[in-house]
């Protein structure tokens, strides 16, 4: 038997180790960006090892091979990974420094490249290396692209500018509060490296990478004097220049060192993000002794925090994305009992209603189709091959967004095929009750996701149910789908603050039966006077319109306060969105927005 | 006018001051245990300044002196304490090392007695001196014991055994434990100095302070070989002498020092809670050069999780007590009307039912006994002077608990006197469904109090409203009534465990009005399958046993599973307490437990 094409590759890549005189060498699934999603030029992990999760990592050493991921990917892992070359790890339990801690020996030299791992995961690695007399060891190129042949060309595609009838608030004010912040932490400027930031500060956006519209550069940010922008001048169209050079000089990617030596020679405090900054941009700051002060990206939480305009987008970007996803439940209720869609046809057909409106650029990340027992698998990713079809009396579950130029959208909604068991309509109605917990709840300032995420998840508690995952995460503004720095998990330690836009979206997987997830999007509204109250309060809009399947909830095991929530929502969702519709789609939207009880 | 006392103390205490070379002082309420109550001798807090809260620090300058308390006491202080002499400051806004950091200057010496103040504390305070070019100076005798004429002696009530039949462990177990902990943290001793760790370690309580029977003593506590308990030798009585025989040595406290000082020479890791234990301790170990290793006190998640002997007492107690308080309402029921009843009186007359059974031996705590607008102060402190009567159509509070040689307890009802307002009935029923919502809760492995801290308050944000304590705290066994690690609210991270004890104790204040608590104990239940359900979920058993004011609740405002809990709660309450009661009660008991529609 041959050697995998795997173990061919590991064999160079031990080669080219040598060569460069290091003992072992990390391979992680980020690229430069640190992003969820990476062009295809470098998906370096997959290449090497043939996993394509969204997360991972590899160390390769003469003697072994490991890849580490965590628990959405152990069973992937196996069937895509050569598992006698690498040995996968988990990598919660395991993560690599605590492996590279227990396993390296003294005098070892452990390679990376600094583009791709962030200086807090440099610093973790090094102070486990220190530990044992190994070293980390900052290599100044990456040893993957150098036995990668075919590697495909970095995308060329070009930026556009985000304008301010979207964006609400133009480059300048931005600039003006990122001054404040630099001002506050006691820094003369900062170096952002989280592209979302770039494109939020600049208002500019991308098109590298599926999904997600963010713009693969560099900043420098000053307090006083014009910001710098490390960019492939051949992405930037002409109105794009004039856009940005009122604010900002661009340069080209590879004057990056430069500007960050100047910058460092002047000894004025450099901020960094320890979290998203590369270590190759640290590296080169400590070389020239910058004053560097550790601190969160300045731009954050203000890109967080949603301004009226794009609260206004939000608004709009889900009334028309509702408006698709109306026309296809009704579509998939006429056609589902043939017993001739399957998942992946299901998908395209969603995805040609999102794209029938002109304002839809691209889904918001990459579809979840799943019938029956695929639906337990929470992050389940169909492919035309793997498509199973929908059958009769099974759940089908859809999670998807869509990508518009005044907002992001996320909406999961589980429907029934057929006739639904006792057993899935009181887990569908515990996991909506956890749902309506979090739509109705109102709260103080200083609340958090991890102080509130038991309210998803009480109803299901009570019947020894639960759900492994968060229950929700941040979204963007035409930006990435996940954003952070909010999320509603039990580790979701950042307050809620006004603007705010998140995922509510509890669920129950039962593995190798059916799965179960609602999701809608909630804007975080100010703290606001309550009639008698004492206190001013936060809570939530509810921003997704989209009827949730009546016919799998259990009305008895509501609450007066769940079925006045329910009911209320369906008639706006009637209310907004039937001015869209007609025919069959007009009276079935009537029919599913009708009282429960 | 004449200097007021205040003003003639701190003079003393400066001159005492410059001969120590000193340029400041720190004078902490804690005695050298830390605890929450101290004996009279430690009182220097309140004999220098006048402040007689449980909890501030003051620090005495030449030319100015401070005194920090938190927002509980900010109106008290200003009724306590010549404020001519000590400016108040908040604790938490402004803590003693951040003051120290902002006014100390480069040469000033703040002197501290470093029994008084924890080893975690002390490096605050030296890191802020050191930031300034101060320096932080353990000083060998306490400055204010020096100008104390009338100080009174310490308190030398005898210790007795605690015996297994309530502990439910012996010593030798307990012993086993804690060394396995100590491999774990690769030390090869401990000194123990939280006084309820000795008490529970050697089954040992004391009668020192009021309420809690802990054990005024250190302990050294080795992997191998025997402890050593160090106290005086007066407290002990000859039966304990024999009981704490068999695993320690018993040794006068000034052999601590030398003890400390041939652990330290050892070299074997010695293990220190530095939130627990005085400085002088970690000093006296640092000068031979011993080595430390920090961690949490060994005892401290043990005696949390009560084993089934103590549980056992537990609900024994909780009857008990439950009896003197069905006694006490009725009581209450009968006399409040005539407009005779105060405050002090009440308080007094529960007392009289609770010392009524042969098994009481102390309160746990001052009984919070607050009439009217006194409800609305969360700590109210009732003295037989400040008493208020008991009028018609007034909210009344009783917030107070007993120690019993089998459990602790700690209850609070708020009643009725007359007619309530709607305001006050809906107030009263959203506390209600807060504390409702944490004793249906059911829970996983892994979830804090800073999780499900919220479903208590979830009522009250709803209509603008909130509380500003946590809802609940760790419970002991015939120990402390305030027990760590395990708390419920926003900044509980310990990990809720079978067998401990909280309080669910949300409450609502409206300033100079009416305030309203209702508290239970809950005991956290282990991990169990639930009919239909996927994974095994903690829980809690509501221990406390006592009927809550049904006129004071909207039963329209209830969901039915909050209804279903209460009027089950009153029929257990019911069937639990009537054996023991006769007549009247009797009578009474039956009518108040009966179904609330």
């Amino acid at each position: 038997m041959p050697d995998s094409l795997t173990a061919q590759r590991v064999d160079l890549l031990r080669k080219k180790m040598q060569a460069a005189k290091v003992s072992a060498y990390l391979v992680p699934r980020q690229d430069e960006f640190q992003g969820e999603y990476v062009p295809a030029y470098a998906e370096r992990l997959k290449w090497l090892t043939g996993f394509a999760g969204s997360w991972g990592v590899a160390i390769v050493r003469v003697k072994d091979a490991h890849i580490f991921v965590d628990g959405r990917y152990t069973i992937q892992v196996k069937e895509q990974v050569d598992t006698k070359v690498f040995k996968p790890l988990h990598l919660i339990n395991t993560p690599p420094h605590q492996w590279v801690e227990q396993n390296l020996k003294k005098g070892d030299r452990l390679g990376f490249d600094p583009w791709l791992t962030t200086v807090a995961d440099a610093n973790r690695l090094s102070a486990a290396c220190e530990k044992l007399g190994a070293k980390l060891v900052a290599l100044g190129h990456n040893l993957v692209d150098a036995i990668w042949d075919d590697q495909p060309p970095r995308p060329d595609a070009a930026i556009s500018v985000h304008p301010t009838q979207f964006a609400g608030l133009s480059t300048e004010k931005k600039l003006e509060q990122i001054s404040k912040v630099l001002e506050k932490d006691g820094a003369e400027s900062v170096v952002l490296a989280e592209p979302s930031s770039v494109a939020w500060l600049f208002n500019i956006r991308g098109r590298d990478i599926p999904f997600t519209p963010v713009v693969p550069a560099y900043a420098i940010v000053r307090r006083k004097g014009k910001a710098e922008i490390f960019i492939d001048p051949a992405k930037v169209p002409e109105d794009v220049i004039d856009h940005i050079a009122k604010h900002a000089i661009i340069k080209k990617r590879q004057h990056l060192d430069a500007a960050l030596a100047a910058l460092g020679r002047k000894k004025a405090a450099v901020l960094l993000d320890e979290s998203s900054v590369p270590a190759a941009i640290r590296n080169a700051l400590a070389k020239v002794k910058a004053r560097i002060v550790s601190g969160t990206d300045p731009c954050t939480l203000y890109k967080a925090q949603k301004n009226s305009t794009e609260q206004q987008g939000a608004r709009a970007a889900h009334r028309r994305d509702g408006v698709a996803m109306v026309r296809f439940l009704h579509w998939l209720e006429q056609e589902a009992p043939s017993g001739e869609l399957t998942e992946w046809g299901v998908a395209q057909q969603l995805h040609a209603f999102r794209a029938a409106s002109p304002e839809f650029k691209d889904a918001s990340f990459g579809t979840i189709s799943a019938a029956g027992p695929n639906a337990a698998i929470p992050h389940y990713h169909v492919s035309e091959e793997s498509s199973l079809p929908l059958r009769m009396n099974e759940i089908f579950l859809i999670d998807s967004g869509g990508q518009y130029e005044d907002g992001t959208t996320d909406i999961t909604r589980t429907v029934i095929v057929g006739q639904p068991t006792d057993d899935m309509r009181d887990r569908y109605t515990r996991v909506l009750k956890g749902m309506i917990q979090l739509s109705v709840l109102r709260f103080p300032a200083g609340t958090t996701g991890a102080h509130i995420d038991a309210l998803a998840r009480a109803a299901l508690w009570k019947a020894g149910l639960d759900f492994d995952h968060g229950t929700g995460h941040g979204v963007g503004s035409y930006l990435s789908v996940h954003e952070g720095p909010a999320r509603i998990s039990k580790t979701g330690h950042q307050a809620l603050l006004p603007g705010m836009i998140l995922s509510d979206e509890p669920g129950y997987y039962r593995a190798g039966e059916y799965g179960i997830r609602i999701e809608n999007l909630l804007l975080v509204t100010p703290p606001a006077k309550i009639d008698g109250g004492d206190r001013e309060m936060l809570g939530f809009e509810t921003l997704t319109l989209c009827p949730i399947d009546r016919r799998l909830i259990d009305a008895r095991m509501l609450t007066r306060e769940e079925l006045d929530w329910l009911d209320a929502y369906h008639a706006r969702v009637w209310r907004e969105l039937r001015p869209f519709m007609d025919g069959p789609e007009a009276t079935w939207l009537t029919r599913v927005c009708g009282p429960v009880r």
